[in-house]
């Protein structure tokens, strides 16, 4: 196959908006109380919906993640790179849109299309910022919903993501029972840990520290240094001590010496500053604040005053939970508590623990692992959605 | 016993100052290749050399440290802390001073009294701040060197300490091996792994991106946030995950419900505040520079082309290694590669895994479990000196 064939076959997305809540009776009420008018969710879709209605996959993105999740935005362009999890869906792969009907969209509260404190408040005619509510996961949720029953989804095959993509498919199992056939839930957690709270805390004050930022109210000068410092921070939590030390070691980043100054001298402080660079190119340090806050709030258990099992009484859906070894963020005992209440509800739930060396974002590299229990998981419940 | 009595019975201590290196010619070498001159060591000493000289113990202090291990420096204030090791080292306690005749000195880049950034550099007349030379953990062990010649001390019976301190303990037995009958090394680690150097990277990025850093050069109007931002993050490092979700959990701060906003919302995170805070006003952001770059640097196996034991060959001592096992800032497994390089080298060693939640701070914590072993072998160790 010559490049032109090949560059043909790549799947091409156009994203899209959907826009609800001008009128007040149609606005999304949210978990603090207020109402969000105005609403743009962003979305794509890959594959198409087929008549029976039960090949639609929805998919949920994790904290920096985006409605882009596969395939590209150009036939050619040879310096695109594709979305986030192209490895995982597209034509012939794990997640097949040549079978499946495969939704993504940006969260509320994101940058990436969808309303967000960078976004204009329609009651004052000037960009929310700081002014923006706070939103939490089941928020998220909430307005997935409205964007299923746009799309005239009765019921969604499978409902999947990873990391706090995977807090979305705990509140759309709680929350819209009816509404999906199966859900997967990957390094995940049912609960934020006073660990990763803190965490958060630490990273919203390197970017509050920032100068530039100015109370949330900054203009083209962007707190580049302090949205970076909170990324580089949440970065080293995705990575593992052991993948760290195979990846970087103690590896000096120009000489066999030291410099023996404050600038880059160990190749993983380099590492680190360009992953800190690339997102500040890509991220809103105001959504960075409001999206781990609504991590922070995350707790299923809260739901019924801590008892885990009693606020998953609702779900009726099956359950893939998966977790990975060296995963120190959301470990595998959080997804122990999350499979032990499940059963509790007598919910059928198979769950795995990957070996891998990749940390949190295993989710994102384990593909071939993972990508077969998914493909399997999606397929069986396939076969129980046409059966039912 | 009344209260007056009590008082008393307190270890009062008076900090002292040992001046070296006004001339040239006894300025301290560093690492780096340049010269310390007018060097000034805050130290602090606790009961008396006996004659033979056998019962001198160093203790070297961990990051945030400083000279004052034990006692009060006043007789009655009863606002008063008591030093940093107070519960391990003082009359009849576990490293007894009616016994032993104990040191501990502020390392060199410190800013408890010892010369440091924030000292003035003698070439200009005024302060140092990022002119300051990057020292090392060699060269903080080489400044105590002549510390000990100062106190006319021939050889340590002990040399002992925690986390950074214990990097200290180990550059003495490879530097100074005459020097020590023994040596304590607890919860540390041969060299500093990628996951530290990246957090220590990330919590001085946090540092600079403070408006009031101005690149060191700070006034009276020093860089609170940045600071306190860099120790928080450095706090959970020393906390487990287990130790967090015991002692906050998901905790709220004032109410039942979540305030939906970005103040202090959770326990765990008006704790960070709060010890942000109370490091601010103790430690100096240029010296959390220096220390933490110092640390970075410190691998003991590059003294041999990055084979430990072979680094570790001049060592003449018997150790004590002591790891905790929810410490994942130096976890046993950092331990064990030190045990393994001395016992290549034949180096008698005894070693414990203490159980503790209590994650890296536990050799702050679990003084009755550690302070036994050190007791015992210290006391073991003082009969072999005199026997020798």
């Amino acid at each position: 196959m010559n490049e032109r064939e090949l560059n043909r076959k790549r799947l091409v997305v156009q994203p899209r908006d959907f826009h609800f809540g001008d009128s007040g009776e149609d606005a999304l009420l949210l978990d603090c109380g207020k109402q969000l008018s105005s609403v743009n969710i962003r979305y794509e879709t890959y594959g198409e919906l087929n008549a029976n209605g039960d090949n639609a996959v929805l998919v949920l993105h994790a904290l920096s993640g985006d409605a882009h999740v596969a395939g590209y935005f150009t036939e050619d362009d040879k310096d695109e790179k594709p979305g986030w999890w192209d490895d995982m869906i597209g034509p012939g792969k794990y997640v097949d849109t040549n079978r499946y009907f495969v939704v993504c969209s940006n969260v509320i509260g994101g940058c990436s299309g969808s309303t967000g404190p960078r976004s204009v408040n329609p009651a004052t005619g000037k960009l929310y910022n700081m002014d923006f509510p706070v939103i939490t996961i089941a928020d998220m949720a909430r307005a997935q919903h409205r964007l299923m029953q746009h799309l005239n989804v009765k019921k969604w095959l499978g409902v999947l993501g990873g990391s706090m993509g995977g807090m979305q498919v705990l509140e759309w199992a709680r929350l819209f029972p009816e509404n999906l056939q199966c859900a997967i839930a990957i390094a995940t957690t049912p609960r934020l840990s006073p660990q990763s709270i803190a965490f958060n805390w630490v990273g919203r004050e390197a970017v509050k520290t920032d100068p530039n930022w100015n109370d949330g109210n900054y203009g083209d000068n962007i707190p580049v240094r302090g949205l970076s410092t909170a990324r580089m921070l949440a970065h080293i939590t995705y990575l593992s001590d052991e993948s760290m030390k195979r990846k970087f070691g103690r590896v000096l980043q120009k000489s066999q010496n030291y410099s023996f100054d404050f600038h880059f001298d160990f190749a993983v402080e380099s590492y680190l500053a360009y992953q800190g660079q690339r997102f500040v190119e890509r991220f809103d340090a105001n959504s960075y604040l409001y999206i781990t806050r609504a991590m922070d709030y995350f707790d299923i258990s809260a739901y019924a005053g801590g008892n885990l099992t009693k606020a998953l009484s609702s779900v009726k859906s099956p359950f893939l939970v998966v977790s990975f070894t060296s995963d120190w963020l959301f470990p595998t005992s959080q997804s122990r508590e999350l499979v032990r209440a499940l059963l509790n509800n007598e919910v059928p739930v198979s769950s795995c623990e990957i070996e891998s060396s990749y940390g949190h974002d295993a989710f994102l590299l384990e593909i071939e692992t993972l990508g077969k229990m998914i493909s399997d998981f999606l397929r069986i419940q396939q076969g129980r959605m046409r059966h039912a």
